[in-house]
């Protein structure tokens, strides 16, 4: 049980990086082997490491996890980042499907045409300041705490700041209507262990360019 | 905490089904409320009843839940279908998501272009003979119980019984090299409330058609 995790993924966001971001934030060290070649990916598949021949894959605690969502609740369990009770773990689990839906624009983003990424850079901004940031700057506002469900930060915490920060890489000004998220990212990004993750040199990857674009395409097209 | 669940949605399986199916082999009765018109949508959505302005919603137990998979976890949370411990839960996740990444394709289907829907039956079978079928004949195999996890009936179960049905009804000899899971779905179909929810007149819901379709445009398209 004490092993580091190990994540499989090419070296760049894509889905896994939310699971880099909650084994950080929850404080837990972990290795990583990056899949670079088909042949690597083929190698994983072939020995049965894969239970979907897909990755994002996590080795912890003797287990392969696979499924990004799967991964994220495992840790999310595991490090009490899910809630006191069955209500709480309803509602974090509520916010963390929305801001997924939400986060998924931006990790297929990269993978566009160059004509419709402009565009959807457009759509995104619209989905965020519409129809997730409103609801999770009321939620803060009436709440009144820190986070977003009951005293103590939560996976949904975690996947909302990755969010916030990714989006507001593309939109700088994205939080400009939101006083109480941009107060909740500003608190978030200071506790600790994600102050850490944020400095330089840590296992954050930047954001995609072409070369990680050119990787994933010659692992994963046929 | 007494009040049957109530389902918002249209009048057809879509992400709703998979809701049904668990609500039923859990032998919850559930009420619904059918989404006809994009105004009936606006009217909820101008209510604040939908978190992020999206159907599946469910009413239950005084919370107006949304996104499917936050749903599923809710009722099967509730109902015993997560394991018995943190690592059965894990794995019924796994399988669970896996699992519905098929289930997509099938809801996604009738709204392809007429061209494009025979190559994508061709898609989902190969994905299911090679990508995920295997897996669950090996565990079924290894297992050797009645049920994917432990001893008892769990969320992963019903969603791939659901899944295998909608499949069968496109490639009816879809499970021909997979004798456990022929094997299994018979029993798992004979459970008492599945085979209630298999009956005619249940609140199962008959395969999409264009009436179907046409009225989920109606009531999501801009």
């Amino acid at each position: 049980m004490s092993e580091k995790p190990k994540l499989h993924y090419p070296n760049g966001r894509g889905r896994m990086e939310t699971v880099r971001w909650v084994l950080a934030a929850a404080g837990v060290e972990f290795d990583e082997e990056f899949l670079e070649t088909k042949e690597q990916l083929q190698k994983l598949q072939d020995g049965n490491h894969l239970l979907f021949q897909q990755v994002p894959m996590v080795e912890i605690d003797g287990m392969k996890l696979v499924q990004t969502r799967c991964i994220l609740h495992y840790i999310a369990d595991k490090h009490h980042l899910f809630g006191k009770d069955l209500k709480e773990r309803t509602l974090i689990d509520m916010y963390v499907e929305g801001t997924l839906d939400l986060l998924e624009l931006i990790i297929m983003h990269p993978f566009l045409k160059p004509d419709d990424q402009q565009k959807e850079v457009v759509n995104m901004a619209q989905k965020a300041i519409i129809r997730y940031f409103p609801v999770f700057e009321k939620v803060l506002r009436e709440h009144g705490q820190r986070f977003l469900v009951g005293s103590q930060m939560s996976l949904a915490d975690v996947i909302l700041l990755q969010t916030i920060l990714a989006l507001e890489e593309k939109i700088p000004n994205i939080l400009s209507s939101f006083p109480h998220l941009q107060e909740y990212t500003v608190k978030m990004s200071n506790i600790p262990t994600i102050k850490k993750f944020l400095e330089p040199g840590s296992q954050k990857k930047p954001p995609p360019d072409e070369i990680y674009v050119r990787t994933v395409y010659n692992i994963f097209m046929p």
